[in-house]
């Protein structure tokens, strides 16, 4: 069912084309994923999604699992069906909302509402303190309730400031989950004779030895694809580089490779320079609800007076539906007037913008000019690397 | 350019069909317009409405004059081409909001924010306090600024806890303000040579004799259609009919009549029958921010449980694009989670739903059933009248 096949390789970098098959269709690689945490990317609909594009999105099994719960949507057939996606989706396994919803309350309170052992994690719930107990079983079978394309291993994200001995403790937590992970994902895909393909995921913190020690037990598990975790949390561009040119010479070539919480412009070059071939990350969604949009000079606020009577449309020559018929000063005057619209129309303008440069970036490894086609881009883009 | 002209006259009631011509294109009465308050109808695209097939959209006077100015929307050619909308629209006045928003911070600071001479309003925005000046003149300066195919009046709508004696004298500053309105209009056409049709409002509060009295005076002056205000602003249903009952036979047959403010199933279905064209009204889309969604059973808070596990969509055969993709349970947890998503679908359902309900009516018009049609649609859907 699963199937990777790489389409082209570029000569003068790792980067490269693929063709990841799923039950629900075909993934064009390096692909960036929308988030569509609750079941939904925020202010679009599933038909706004197709407009764009969109070969797969992502969705959160912390959140669906606390509301409205896995089992209401497997009644439905699974979240393909609930949601009306047709096109493949991937969720993650929860892990990083279990920790990173602790960590906002503050490190203080980290061991209070998440308590770690060996066989899973207790945690309060970010809307009601309620407890749960996740375990890296109960993970897959909330996933298989689900019934992604693609389902992701349980693993433990540990705070930027844990020790290395912490941070290496953690880790081995993860490798032995994500063989109870696989097992029980194996036995459930028997069972309900359901096709979906399992990542495992590389932790290590900012160890580079840790790092190389976990992508080389994760790739030696029988995972359809390898994810990279615990990176874009803080660290400097140069150190997330660091660690994943650490773990590339260890994934295997032959399975898709995921690089989790990525997705500004400057950062997915330089990733599928090193051999990345999927992303995700609510950059796009979440700048766009803050008045945010990208264009090949960079990244603006709409916001900004300059706008206000601009009779452009956010990108000249876009072919998104906000550019073919809105102009800059209209989608101020919504965002100031906190219009919906205003939200939905920058919204599509940053995914398209993203999907369209993913396009691009495939059309140049084939080429074989990707690399003359990263430095122009970033070169008139001096702003668009992530600045808020 | 204007021309109203009846193309079928019910037998049975004073209920009619009607085509409107304006710059923008016909309009078929009896209409339903779609609120857009600050040049955008909440949650929805000018290719949503589009779709939805809604003939014409009102935007507010009072809310660009104050944001962002009715300067800035001449400058982009008006609000058509501001908002991408190229149906016919039409501006209120501005009138009814600069009371409505006065009376909002309570009675007693009424006549603080609000200053009304002989000549104009002077008030305070809502939105900064800063001190406005609105004349009959001002208020048609503007709409013609804007640019819509109908402008309204410039009117007094008096507080419902107001004396006769009061209600009477504002009716005649309306009146006084309805000539200067015209001349001002006659004034600007001229100059700019725009193509407006500027309609009366009929004041008068709930005292039958002033209203005959102000209709009578309005239909005598050289309007292109008749508008009924400051009715269903609290009054019971008796009360608003008893007024329209009073109005209508003062009113030319050949102009087109229409009530302002107004839009549950019931009211639009009794105004139709006393021979009312057009309607506006935020209901269906203020109720659809609330969860609310019409059925042909009634209205319903999707928040209701018995909605969690419901596969069926809002309303059984329903056309529109929310029906057509999704189901209770999914547009449920949507507004639980309040993802926008869900805000929009119920939108786009509630005034597919109004919208389809006009098209009927018009057709039960044309049939000579309109009556029979009443009867049984109010029959089935006794909770849609307007509860909230």
């Amino acid at each position: 069912m699963f199937e990777f096949k790489i389409t082209h390789q570029d000569k003068n970098s790792k980067a490269r084309t693929g063709i990841f098959k799923t039950p629900h269709g075909k993934i064009f690689t390096p692909v960036f994923m929308p988030v569509g945490t609750k079941a939904t990317v925020k202010t679009l609909s599933s038909e706004d999604l197709g407009e764009l594009n969109s070969e797969i999105i992502l969705a959160n099994t912390y959140h669906l699992y606390l509301r409205p719960g896995e089992k209401l949507i497997k009644k439905f057939g699974g979240l393909h069906k609930w949601m009306n996606w047709k096109k493949p989706i991937l969720t993650d396994s929860g892990g990083f909302q279990v920790f990173s919803l602790a960590l906002e309350k503050g490190n203080t309170k980290f061991k209070t509402s998440v308590k770690i052992t060996e066989e899973g994690v207790h945690f309060k719930s970010h809307l009601d303190g309620k407890t749960h107990y996740l375990t890296p079983q109960k993970a897959i079978q909330i996933e298989h309730d689900l019934g992604a394309d693609i389902i992701m291993a349980f693993d433990e994200c540990s705070p930027a400031n844990s020790s290395k001995k912490y941070f290496k403790e953690a880790m081995q937590r993860t490798h032995d989950w994500a063989i109870k992970c696989l097992k029980e994902h194996k036995k459930l895909s028997k069972k309900q004779k359901t096709k979906q393909a399992l990542f495992g995921i590389v932790q290590g913190g900012m160890y580079k030895d840790l790092r190389i020690q976990s992508a080389k037990f994760m790739d030696n598990i029988d995972f359809e694809g390898n994810a990279i975790g615990g990176l874009s949390v803080g660290e400097s561009k140069e150190k997330m580089l660091k660690m994943i040119e650490a773990v590339i010479p260890c994934l295997s070539e032959k399975k898709p490779r995921y690089l989790m919480g990525v997705g500004t412009p400057e950062d997915l070059f330089n990733a599928i320079e090193h051999g990345i071939d999927m992303f995700d990350c609510v950059h796009p969604t979440r700048m766009a609800r803050h008045g945010s949009f990208f264009t090949n000079e960079g990244r603006f606020s709409i916001r900004n007076k300059k706008f206000k009577f601009d009779k452009n449309s956010l990108q000249k020559n876009c072919k998104c539906l906000a550019c073919k018929s809105y102009s800059r000063s209209y989608i101020r005057h919504l965002i100031f007037e906190e219009e919906i619209l205003g939200l939905r129309l920058i919204t599509i303008h940053n995914l398209h913008f993203l999907l369209n440069l993913m396009s691009e970036i495939r059309t140049h490894i084939k080429k074989g000019d990707f690399k003359k086609f990263k430095t122009n881009f970033l070169k008139k883009c001096a702003t668009t690397n992530g600045k808020k």
